[in-house]
């Protein structure tokens, strides 16, 4: 994001008509869409695009999660009809719904499966999410999905998700890039009970187990212990950075890609704010590790990029504020 | 609010295409409005209204504050050709602004000053705020502004106020409620330096002292140590419980004004949601006196309604997810 830009605004804060700092952190979000947009005050946001990455997850067989794989292709249905709560908050927010299927373990529909990777990703607990080619292609695939959007004009950038058992993977990798202990990574997910929480706990420790060789590699530890839905977010998040386009991160499993993603474009965190902060305990070890503090922390737990959405209208009015108000000099109001 | 329908909602966020509680606050948000309403689903919200309670405060000349007393009338002209941060957030979440003279030291239009009750307030540290008489007057006019809105559609309702100095009667009124510390409720208000914090703490030190043969009674306290505008603010909230019209509320003066509200409609919490915590050392006091949870806190101190505006949009958002997901059995998706 552009230095210049941003001290413009800071500085255009101070004249507005409000005691100066006063609008607190709305100021320092409108100030940095300025920096991402290389101009102050900031246009106002024209086209927030919600992308969908759907995966499924060898792993959910192991009993991780409570619902069945086949409640990811059915969801992807849902959100084709518009019925899923990413499509509500969407509507809610001004901002549209792509959903791309990456390793859904069914056939969807052509318009959703051009980038499509393979079906499910391999059980971490005993085998390699995915070979070194697939892995690859996930990652060109989310960034290939990240210059479709950026060329179609979006202006802002979300990344949700769904995947029964996708939050299993997410843990180790954050796990293994904060080098944190299994049992402290592992939440409740979709809403496991205490002996699924067990089996989550055994499956994670496994899996880092067998993904210690490969380090902090981000390439390798998406390879064995990701899956290609991770893999495509992580290279769709890079990618915002290197097209210069701001991003506004979902939940747990998004930020765990986004670790990923810090990793494969060091930096390109700076064109990232965190939407909210989820129940989930590797959300916070994970936004902690990236140094970003959430605007809400209301105890989401969906994913899909809903918490993303909640937070959307924070920006825009920060945008606004910044954009919008009258200076002290034009109400002919007196300064402190 | 309605048990039914609020039991209602529960049932129904349980069939809708997410996991249990997977939506958090935004579950009991949506609740929360089907049980002011009465009915589930809720009806989307159509008239969201702010009214912006403007007052001067003899206390300012005392230097209790960073700007002149000039800048309430500069401000309130600012609020009517809409340069302000309300205005432009209010128009930014679909929310309309209404600027109401209770107390401005200067004239204003007829149409803002017909329920106008004096010029200014006394200065709390040395005479009372008001008389019983006027006292009385600026409750009823805050009632009667609020009948007036609901009698015009409005479905929610936001308190905002401006006046310059307002930041220490507040202090007085939830010190003397919360049974605290002058110290410990003093802030720094616009952004008032050392010497004048020092002003400040020492005057609502004094006022406290004038009010408290009065001890817990709202309108004494009203009248010994608060002000036209925050009479009216209690007024209207209370009023908003009685037409069973829910309220989103501001920052540390109107949640002041509502702390003195619910001692004179006891109950009338039940009809409020927190819209952020300020940065306002009381703030955080009258919030947790009303046992009120806020949905944002983003280091704001402005005033105005800005952060119930802010927190708008999640209203909007849990209404429309309550109303408009798709439920398990519409969308064809397995349960856990």
């Amino acid at each position: 994001p552009d230095a210049d830009a941003r001290a413009a605004a800071a500085a255009r804060q101070e004249q507005l008509t409000k005691p100066p700092g006063s609008l607190g952190r709305l100021e320092t979000l409108g100030n940095w869409i300025a920096a991402c947009q290389g101009t102050c005050p900031p246009r106002p946001l024209q086209r927030t695009r919600v992308v969908v990455f759907a995966g499924d997850h060898g792993i959910a067989r192991s009993g991780v999660s409570a619902y069945p794989s086949e409640v990811t292709a059915q969801m992807v249905a849902n959100f084709r009809t518009g019925g899923a709560a990413v499509n509500v908050l969407a509507a809610a927010s001004g901002a549209t719904v792509r959903v791309v299927d990456i390793a859904v373990d069914a056939d969807t529909a052509a318009e959703i499966s051009t980038h499509k990777v393979r079906r499910s990703s391999g059980a971490i607990d005993r085998e390699d999410a995915l070979t070194a080619d697939e892995t690859a292609a996930a990652i060109s695939a989310g960034a290939a999905i990240c210059d479709e959007e950026v060329d179609s004009g979006a202006d802002l950038l979300i990344a949700g998700e769904m995947g029964i058992g996708n939050t299993t993977p997410a843990a180790v990798l954050v796990a293994a890039l904060t080098d944190t202990e299994p049992v402290l990574v592992v939440g409740r997910g979709t809403g496991i009970d205490d002996a699924g929480w067990s089996r989550k706990a055994a499956a994670v420790r496994d899996a880092l187990h067998r993904a210690a060789p490969v380090g902090p590699d981000p390439q390798g530890l998406l390879r064995v212990a990701g899956g290609a839905d991770l893999a495509a977010m992580a290279g769709f998040l890079a990618q915002a950075a290197v097209r210069r386009t701001p991003v506004l991160l979902d939940g747990a499993v998004v930020t765990a890609a986004a670790l990923v993603a810090d990793r494969l474009a060091p930096g390109a965190r700076a064109w990232w704010v965190a939407g909210h902060r989820s129940t989930e305990p590797m959300h916070t070890l994970a936004l902690a590790e990236l140094d970003l503090e959430p605007l809400l922390d209301l105890q989401l737990r969906l994913g899909e990029g809903s918490g993303a959405l909640a937070a959307l209208p924070l920006v825009q009015a920060a945008v606004a504020t910044l954009g919008e108000m009258a200076t002290f000099a034009d109400a002919g109001v007196s300064t402190a």
